[in-house]
């Protein structure tokens, strides 16, 4: 474990921007999280806000109110990634009170020069963990995924931000509580920030080398653990208009089996109103049919629907396309266990 | 125009690699293309080795038999991007001639010090024309996509290498004969050497913004030249393994209309003999039910077909998908014009 964190998410935590912060105030292996900042939540539960569940991690007004800690993380993650000039001033504050700066931002906090310098003068890190290797460093595409012997699943969905990353981790959680030797691949910063040992940053890695750099993720993970399973995070969706990462992990990882995350509330792409989302069935229909995979589950994201509702669109899904859907949040992964294990 | 070329093709002309270079022998606004470097078809013209016809380019053996030039052009891209260690003495050579290197390569030929040094002795220019703008200058996707007023059409392709670049040009070529205002967004480092004013090196570009670049390259073509029609160069495939570029232009690039690029004869994907490409119809059925896009005909690659199978395969092939189908290098792009103008 680094240390203690305290995750910075003013404005965003609850809504599809915080997802950096849900992600580790639900589970995270390399922090403590001590505290949570949103000045519209503050006084609350973390977990309470975002589940209905206790964590123990209050959420607070700003930096004054925080616990001692180790690391300001910075929760939320805005189209583009850039940070807010409005959020200059916590990153300054948190190292003038000692902290390092863990950031997953597209823009490198430590290549500001007025960060940089003052992370000089107060002895602190910055780890910008979105960063790539260095392109003499990257791999490109070999076909070697086709000597991985684990059974592979990626978690896609037909949106952003609507539970790929959580669907992912609690299905290896649940496969190794089961006995099964289960490995994730992290696509994301948040996995990063969560503890995940093997993965890549999809979106912030030069095109060209974000298959060969997937694979080598996978191949790494199979040769050194020797896993019944890994289990792929997905990124973006497959036709979200800012990104392909579907595809991109269909075609390169080669999974056998695809547990789709998909929210029925939801009708047009996160963040983009005027681009709707495809039916569940096209989306289905595409990665079976261009792809040797299979969808094994639904993953069922109830936003916008209330529990009757959403128990009644599920059993609806279930008859139709003729595979398990849950919402693994609240119904657990017992079906997504039996739909790996069945592959 | 920037000068006199010489391009390098070593062991790469008229084969699936080489198409640097061939793009450059067809046509290119930016060079006089004075030699094509490659001793296997030393003493040959160039085009007639490429298309039959002649080209008045010669085909050489080495640097030493070279014309006077400008540039030396580095004609071919090997998966991954690097430079061969054997192919380092002529990028020297060229050097010490007083020619400029021009570089399509993922490997940044002005970071290499031996050539930086020697750049700098010889006071020529090292470009590197894959370097994507720097990340603080990057676009995000937007939804600007959607205020374009020309019609979009994407050229993409069932694999690489197989002519979407060459149908893109010989179509925004006819289209201007026509009387049809046509610009094109070229995705790839050969278009830029070709000189197409719009466009993005797609591939070269951080996967998060490469939507974003792409579209506002799209954007910026229509606000300045004000075209009827775009004409996008797809880049890679749908499902080529190391590589989703077909879904980012579709997701990003929003084409009302795809002319897709195909080689019946080929069954596995370019440089990957264990990878099948899935069939026509599949890609057919894709693009047009996860996208508001329809394939309006398709450009036949012949490759491993005699001109009989080609014309049988072509007339099957219309029959069954209802769209016209032509080679546009042997037959033109009447066909392709038609489709395009009645979309």
């Amino acid at each position: 474990m680094d240390g203690r964190a305290i995750i910075f998410c003013e404005g965003c935590f609850g809504n599809e921007y915080g997802k950096t912060a849900h992600g580790l105030v639900r589970h995270t292996d390399r922090y403590a999280v001590v505290a949570v900042i949103d000045s519209g939540f503050a006084g609350r539960d973390a977990g309470e806000v975002l589940d209905g569940r206790k964590s123990g991690v209050p959420v607070i007004d700003s930096l004054a109110d925080a616990p001692a800690a180790d690391y300001l993380v910075i929760g939320f993650a805005p189209d583009g990634g850039r940070l807010p000039r409005s959020c200059r001033q916590v990153v300054i504050d948190a190292m003038r009170r000692g902290l390092g700066i863990d950031s997953g931002l597209h823009e490198f906090l430590s290549e500001d020069a007025e960060f940089a310098a003052l992370a000089r003068r107060e002895n602190v890190a910055i780890r910008d963990v979105r960063r790539p290797p260095p392109r003499g460093r990257l791999h490109f595409f070999s076909g070697d995924i086709l000597t991985v012997r684990a059974k592979r699943v990626a978690v896609l969905g037909t949106d952003c931000a609507l539970g790929k990353r959580t669907t992912a981790t609690l299905l290896v959680r649940d496969l190794r509580a089961a006995g099964i030797g289960a490995e994730m691949i992290g696509t994301g910063q948040t996995s990063w920030l969560q503890g995940v040992r093997y993965g890549i940053m999809l979106d912030s890695i030069v095109n060209d080398f974000v298959g060969g750099e997937l694979e080598h993720a996978i191949v790494e993970a199979d040769r050194r653990e020797s896993p019944d399973v890994i289990v792929i995070e997905g990124q973006a969706s497959l036709t979200h208009p800012a990104g392909a990462g579907g595809f991109e992990i269909l075609g390169s990882g080669r999974p056998q089996g695809v547990v789709l995350q998909h929210a029925p509330g939801r009708r047009t792409h996160s963040g983009y109103p005027e681009f709707p989302i495809p039916p569940l069935a096209v989306h289905i229909d595409t990665i079976e049919s261009l792809f040797a995979s299979r969808v094994i589950a639904i993953g069922l994201n109830p936003e916008g629907l209330d529990a009757g509702a959403a128990a009644k669109t599920a059993a609806k899904l279930e008859e139709r396309h003729g595979i398990p859907v849950c919402d693994p949040l609240t119904e657990g992964t017992d079906k997504l266990v039996s739909a790996t294990t069945a592959l």
